[in-house]
């Protein structure tokens, strides 16, 4: 883990406020020295039963019911670990998992892990897909439709290139095949900062646009190769990828969005698709172990 | 409530998804037609504290520790009453506000709610000013600290003015001599995109900037007028505009970063820091209240 930070090395303690851990109250690299994959998503509700259901997957002693949050002392995040797997979650949109993803690099910095793999594990609108697809982002591109990143640096624009993981990525695609029972794609995945106007909804608090010129933006997107829609993954590929960790997006889609704007499904039927890009993740995890 | 969208009343039902409250499902306007203030903060344990203590201040029956949250159904959001006040928590950052406050104003809309007051009550970064200050926003800017929100409607930039209502915050600063124990002023409120580099901490994963430049930077930011800074506000302060809600923001600071990036005070001081917002406006709603 890269750490592009001069000042960084000359702080006698680093609090990790918004994740309620700091290098003077807790030994960092015991507790997390051995982590090899992060898993991110939105939900905390989600990340716990992720951590739960890899408890299974792994074969762990105990049940795993009772997964502690690591973060229990704030509730801005909340985080679990079973074996080498951390899970976390991150809000929604850039700025929340931005400042999440800041403690977490230098957590596994100041940890000393090596050989970190991270996913972020979301839901997302599908554009042309069938409802329950998981998408795995080739690229992350803004509401342009560019495969960019623009960070405000002291009121300047700075830009940074939103390029992930394409080994990873054909990874997960043929990890795919171990759970056949939905259908996985590569694709782009924009990023947007909004998830009713941004998005192009018509169903939002306000709206100055015209459902033609909705379904227009939409398959202008499509056209660009743009396959679901979210609002985190320029961010993430961006500050995973200047700090030197192997990163990848698999969202599962909600709905096809050149069908509609509202999340109609039930919530049992919404459940499954959720637990969807956790099993793909679960037999590239084990996967990856099974090798080692 | 001005709802600024033609598409919504032809909808036969109006799914709020991030609240898991919809048209059909419940019945909006016996469950919230009443609500005349609107409070909400990123952290929904410091929301649900709101709640109980409001419950108190007015006076109502039962202790209120057990107050329900209605969104329990999901865990994006958390949402409470106690008599006319609704105490709503937004997560962090403008994309997770946004979403929140368009499903809000339509079920403000929904519930034919008049005459709502909403105040974000939160924590900020101080400029110049005492830890524990309390800083009330005249006008949020953004970081080139012009008033201005720029939202992206698909794929073109609208900016937005970020005006808050004058009236209200004189009459909030007016309440604050009712609660004299901790200093309270007006000031310019910068909101930014990120919590390290865009607010120019030297301590996150990333940084490329000196210490001289930081410091140049967040001067200009306090010559111009900014006291304080968060994350939300200008995205507040141009939504509630445009749909008509007489808006305020009310953060209090946990440090001033002219003398450091680090939140360092101890939890119990930061718990008293973060009461001090909640007791001015339990002033003010009281006084409200009484002028009835």
């Amino acid at each position: 883990v890269l750490i592009k930070n001069p000042h960084l090395d000359s702080m006698e303690e680093d609090i990790l406020y918004h994740l309620d851990l700091g290098t003077r109250t807790h030994n960092l690299p015991a507790m997390f020295g051995d982590i090899k994959f992060v898993c991110v998503g939105g939900s905390p509700n989600r990340m716990k039963a992720f951590a739960q259901f890899m408890h299974k997957e792994l074969g762990l002693e105990g049940s795993g019911e009772d997964v502690a949050d690591i973060c229990a002392g704030t509730d801005r995040y909340a985080m679990y670990r079973t074996g080498p797997v951390l899970s976390i979650s991150h809000g929604m949109g850039i700025p929340s998992i931005s400042i999440m993803l800041h403690e977490l690099i230098k957590l596994l910095h100041h940890a000393k892990c090596r050989d970190v793999t991270i996913i972020r594990i979301g839901t997302s609108g599908g554009l042309g897909i069938k409802a329950g697809s998981v998408v795995i982002t080739d690229t992350a591109v803004d509401a342009s439709f560019q495969p960019r990143f623009e960070q405000v640096v002291l009121g300047d624009v700075v830009v940074r290139s939103t390029d992930l993981d394409r080994e990873l990525a054909e990874e997960l695609l043929a990890c795919s095949k171990e759970v056949p029972d939905f259908p996985t794609l590569i694709g782009h995945t924009m990023c947007t900062y909004d998830f009713y106007e941004g998005q192009g909804r018509l169903d939002g608090a306000l709206c100055s646009f015209s459902s033609e010129k909705k379904l227009e933006y939409l398959k202008r997107a499509h056209k660009a190769g743009v396959r679901n829609i979210e609002m985190e993954s320029t961010a993430f590929a961006a500050m995973c990828r200047l700090c030197g960790l192997r990163a990848a997006v698999v969202c599962v889609a909600l709905l096809d969005r050149l069908e509609g704007d509202q999340i109609r499904a039930p919530r049992e039927v919404l459940r499954e698709y959720q637990q969807r890009p956790q099993r793909l993740i679960a037999a590239f995890i084990r996967r990856r172990l099974a090798r080692c």
